[in-house]
């Protein structure tokens, strides 16, 4: 047993690689996953991204991701669809959905969109064997990206969906300040719908575009010590992205950024997420 | 009756005017009311500033700000008697209290010592008139500046004092985002805890600085018409507050922003807030 037999590597931390540098270099550092993103799979072609990760004997631990659900009408569905089947080829058993944000000033409005829409899709995701993981992101983004805010918004609109369908992400940038984090963290486990743990810090100052704002473990404020006690308590033994948008990052050598990782991931994420603080 | 007869000029919005600008150009508006910042009085002289306001026939909705009471010492306290015996001299009901943000990566610990230190200050400024009004702002701000960040956390913090002791603010900017917004203004009518109605509107795309991401109410996404109806049911029949932080109404000329405010607020939210509809 590895100290990494839990970390994934999100493509979008390394994101000047292609997908078969990522790939390989995950499997060389010892890494046993990797998240993948569509535009990385639709580069390489699907079903040649798909036999590469096999070949290199990883397991893809989430497809990021649909959403974008919350427009005037219904364009989204199908490109959810074929975000679906893709997830189902590659093997990744967690679709992330970025819910998508406001189409105007109508925040309810773009809300019950996305609660309708999917009551659509689940089914479909559902047959392909695929969970849909809905993300909470960051309240900064809830305008143009996601209308979903909080861990406790997202296990609602989950609420109506067997467990093995839709299940949520926990990704420690999007939800470190919430008061209520503790008790979420903690119903999302009891109900089974932690679908993925992914992990970067908060930098301060925030980076000026607040998207590249994500930060290497130990570089900002967040406590990854607390919260994975808190996903490890909620039963959580699932893989444990690194997911990092940031400039710094994506400007250094990629195996240089999985040897900090892992180093880091050792020291601040493993006791707690394996109980052995 | 007029039209602006609720609306107040924050002082931070006409930012490069003096106090004595500041309060003849809201009166000559045919303004009621100023919020002022500590600062902008400090300049002025607190008892000079208090003749100002009373002379131009103004009441004061609320002084900015007392707080950053996450410390690890208790170096803040005398700075919020300070704060507390001005708001009294210029007979402002209400202190807005910033909370402050984490000293380190113990949030938990950061909102435990601002708990603690709200039971030193309450009872002082009790007896001074003058109420804590707990603002929760953007989460984006946790980490350096408020670890109160829902409208629901401040009641909880607000909870264990009389409701004439501490109040809490509700700035459109920090709470819009919050799926459980309609819940907790309700909460804090039903409690006679509503101390303050600050507006202004969230920039799309986010200004570089995130500070000065605040706009003029129209310019962003914010529907003041919902939010000032929950407000308005909630039983709130105080001051408006406008507070934007922003280059651009900052580089304008203060006698025109305030023109700008009394036409978007006539326009937006007047109706909302009165119950005109």
């Amino acid at each position: 047993m590895s100290a990494f037999d839990r970390l994934s590597l999100n493509t979008a931390t390394t994101k000047n690689w292609t997908l078969r540098q990522a790939v390989e270099g995950a499997a060389a550092a010892g890494l046993p996953a990797v998240g993948l993103w569509r535009d990385r799979v639709a580069e390489a072609g699907l079903d040649k991204a798909a036999k590469m990760v096999r070949d290199n004997g990883l397991r893809v631990s989430s497809l990021c991701r649909g959403g974008f659900l919350t427009g005037r009408d219904d364009a989204a569905l199908d490109e959810n669809r074929r975000a679906i089947d893709e997830a189902a080829t590659l093997g990744a058993p967690e679709l992330v959905i970025v819910a998508g944000g406001m189409a105007d000033r109508d925040l309810d409005g773009a809300r019950r969109r996305l609660k309708d829409r999917l009551f659509e899709l689940v089914p479909y995701a559902a047959e392909r064997q695929v969970r849909m993981a809905l993300e909470p992101l960051h309240p900064m983004y809830c305008a143009d990206r996601a209308v979903i805010s909080t861990l406790g918004q997202a296990l609602a609109l989950a609420a109506p969906h067997p467990s093995e369908a839709v299940g949520v992400v926990i990704d420690t940038f999007h939800v470190w300040w919430d008061p209520e984090l503790a008790l979420h963290i903690a119903d999302a486990g009891a109900q089974g719908r932690i679908s993925c743990y992914q992990i970067c810090d908060w930098l301060v100052p925030m980076a000026t575009d607040p998207l590249l704002s994500r930060g290497m473990m130990g570089d900002g404020v967040i406590d990854f010590a607390s919260i994975g006690a808190l996903v490890h308590a909620a039963g959580y033994r699932g893989d444990v992205e690194v997911e990092i948008f940031n400039e710094a990052v994506w400007a250094a050598d990629g195996h240089s950024v999985i040897e900090t990782m892992k180093q880091r991931y050792r020291e601040l994420v493993l006791p707690a997420v394996t109980g052995t603080e």
